[in-house]
């Protein structure tokens, strides 16, 4: 068997100190194909994705999954042998010169001068074969799915968009935090927090009647839902913090929107002060606005090899290819454009819903929550675009949100709030102005039940106590945010290892 | 009360299209000391960090927790009714010209024109008292310690790592992806792995006689205790793949090293075949120490202002000034030396152990584990530094481990591996060459009681079976390396809110 040692001359582009050298990869097929350094030596490690046998020459080509597009590799004659034992899947080692194509597709390629089988792959029991798959399938072959383009992409995508958004929220003065997972909140007791199980007894090294099932952390724990009131402590010293972490939700209810372990970023920040809490709710919408502009706008991500691969990836689309590239370019142009996007307040939307003179399945009353259908009709049909809706009823948000200054002739109360609906995505972000005065916030939570003197939401109230001052955050789902960046229907296809009720793979 | 509207002017150092300035906010303090615009207009929001009233004029220390180093603010007179309001820890909205600073310890002051009081800090009842707090006081005051010097700095530091780490495995053709918290695996029944809850009945729509505590996900659920087997199905589609992930593990042993929530470091790559695995782990050890030079020995973190502020903040430490300083200098000169760390393997270690002719708790002997006693005496006696060990015995390390082949004169059997040992620290991080061959691997889970058939790690095998390839990987406690480069000795003083053994606050 060949032995091809590390080479310096390996390293494609790149002159090195023998110490850096020493720590060095060799470039991966996306680095030897975005600096390419015609007629020098290049060895990668790759699988297979596809391979054309001829009489004297065979095409291949290569990836590595660091770029949808593969390397072409031409194999001579003189490697038939070896050339034989390749199928779609092979794992290779594959040594040789890089040099200008002849060909229309790409270049450059690669002329093969040694190749090793590295791995195998059975072309009768293979699970990825070459057609195209369903979803469900490749759901039930989650352990091999990301060797598919569009999984792959996604996979891609999402790292895109972390270190996207991990350099403008730099760039704004921002620190990124770990909150933790494990809290003692159970979501108010929603029902919607999984909760961590009691340690089993027997436990070593405890007397025998205090043998029984007891809890790791003598209360229970939960996995949180949301990072918020942990990102709001740090605020307090920190001032700009966010995070993207996971988040879980036990939610029974199986959608295409919906995860029981997804990633969420969530973002919380001090405000200058002001005697009108709306212009913070629309400063924070502004923010979030120049968040997603700033970090999908980028024409690496929106012109990248990935979006276009993930737009393009539709064999079992149900969708039409017009109405695909629709609803693409409404994407593009919501990030690309100057305009601002548009704002209206819970109030404004209610009244339209029932202008609209539609039939809706749940009844539209000021007052009640927006449903899927509303929300839906709002952002496609009445503006047909990103739209913020802003201001709804305390009665039904969180008692944590600042309740608004009353507005003559309406004598509702609402809080400063908003949600951010996507067309085809619902909700893809939510965030308030939080209530930093104490006495506010006292009354806030005894009308939910809630004690802000107490054990449980004694620190949060210190927050106030202590030097508060006004403050704003928001979360937005970072697998909705895939989704609607790549024109992906569902969640489960925006994360690597989806988890669901009643489904948990690997 | 004042109001101060938003204005283009505050947003030192940048010229803004009104797009952009849409959604820009206003400087921190740390961007108003980094690119000081003398003579201009500056607004912030910040906690009063000192504050000292003379006759006339009074001189404060503002924070908003961008920096270690405040914003030096001047009251003249006029202002002397509001500054009688302000305590250490009040929050305040100042507004006023940055000028040159007469006094020595800063280049530039600002003179303050306008205050607003946003939230009181009551000095009698403050939990952060100027004095200094003990480690064991502030973790019970979990949410109000990143206002101190040394938890902020430690935040900031974990930020300035995760960017750095970023940014290094960028570089070298990584792709950072979001593995699973919630597995299917148990740590192979070692009973350190957290167990999702089963949830309660009554559920609603379920028939009384099927209302029953029932698994959300069919079967049992865990919290991940590493993320590696994951990591490598995405390795063995997209290559180069690496995590920052929580982690857990239900360990009742409380340590100032272990944490039951903590994160990790991990990353899975392919790498390049040889007949040699020996020269793999070599390669492993090489890339690693690259990863910790390459990040930790930016001078913007090495010398920066965070790690200064780690390393002075000592009030409560058992360890002298002068031993403090040896350690720091050990640490720098780890990571800015261009000599090799060194390595040894498992066999010399013991050997070592045996010569130095010490008392040992646990006794040294081929074919146990490494104790932490004697970890340390390797480290920081014998070799005065890191120290990788390497190929430990096969039957104290876990199934996915590549055998090593035999060496002439010692028959026992090893496997591809290593940990990192740091002075202080203990084991910082540990890795292998995972077994390719899937007959071998096979094998290596019989011999450790598992079916690699079955259910539970047929995917796993599939890697293999579906061409498998030669891949490596190793993974790095984070919070432990936090301890390491910003000197502190417990890991419940690296992470923001720590969780052990009977504790979690918040």
């Amino acid at each position: 068997m060949p032995v091809f040692p590390f080479h310096a001359s390996l390293c494609v582009g790149r002159s090195l100190s023998t110490a850096a050298g020493r720590f060095r990869l060799p470039p991966t097929i996306r680095q030897i194909l975005t600096s390419p350094q015609v007629n020098e030596n290049v060895a990668v490690t790759a699988w297979v994705k596809s391979i054309r046998k001829q009489k004297r020459i065979a095409f291949g080509v290569l990836s590595d999954g660091s770029s949808p597009v593969g390397l072409q590799a031409v194999f001579q004659q003189e490697l038939a042998e070896r050339v034989k034992e390749i199928t779609n899947g092979t794992s290779v080692y594959v040594r040789g010169k890089l040099v200008k194509s002849p060909g229309s597709g790409q270049d450059n390629e690669l002329h093969v001068e040694e190749i090793e089988i590295l791995g195998a792959c059975d072309p009768d029991t293979y699970p990825i074969q070459k057609q195209a798959l369903t979803p469900e399938y490749l759901r039930d072959n989650t352990h091999l799915r990301a060797r598919t383009d569009a999984i792959a992409a996604m996979v891609r995508l999402r790292a895109l968009l972390t270190r996207g958004l991990d350099r403008y929220f730099e760039a704004q003065g921002f620190l990124y935090a770990h909150t933790p997972v494990l809290t003692s909140g159970d979501a108010e007791g929603g029902g919607e927090a999984f909760r961590v199980a009691p340690l089993p007894p027997p436990v070593e090294h405890v007397p025998f009647e205090d043998n029984v099932e007891r809890e790791f952390f003598t209360h229970p724990a939960y996995l949180t839902v949301s990072h918020q009131l942990h990102l709001e402590a740090l605020s307090s010293a920190l001032t700009r913090v966010y995070t993207l972490s996971p988040c879980f939700r036990a939610e029974r209810g199986v959608t295409r929107r919906h995860l029981a372990e997804f990633w969420m970023l969530e973002a919380e920040w001090g405000a200058a002060p002001t005697e009108n809490p709306r212009s913070q709710t629309a400063a924070l919408c502004d923010f979030l606005e120049g968040v997603i502009k700033g970090v999908v706008g980028d024409t690496a991500i929106i012109h990248g090899d990935d979006v276009n691969v993930l737009w393009r990836h539709r064999e079992h689309d149900s969708v039409s290819e017009a109405d695909r590239q629709k609803r693409r370019d409404t994407m593009v142009s919501a990030v690309t454009t100057d305009a601002p996007w548009p704002k209206m307040s819970y109030s404004d939307a209610v009244r339209e819903l029932l202008k609209s003179n539609r039939e809706w399945t749940y009844p539209v009353r000021w007052g009640n929550a927006l449903q899927s259908e509303h929300e839906k009709w709002l952002c496609e049909e009445l503006v047909g675009g990103p739209l913020f809706v802003t201001d709804y009823p305390a009665g039904i948000k969180p008692f944590y949100m600042r309740a608004n200054p009353p507005i003559a002739g309406e004598d509702e109360e609402t809080v400063g709030c908003f949600d951010l609906l996507m067309p085809h995505v619902g909700e893809l972000a939510g965030g308030s102005v939080r209530e930093e005065r104490i006495d506010d916030l006292k009354a806030s939570m005894q009308s939910k039940g809630m004690d802000m003197e107490g054990d449980r939401y004694g620190w949060y109230g210190d927050l106030r106590r202590f030097g508060g001052a006004p403050h704003v955050g928001f979360g937005m789902g970072f697998e909705r945010l895939v989704g609607w960046v790549g024109g992906i229907d569902n969640v489960r296809e925006c994360i690597p290892m989806p988890r669901w009720a009643g489904r948990m793979l690997l």
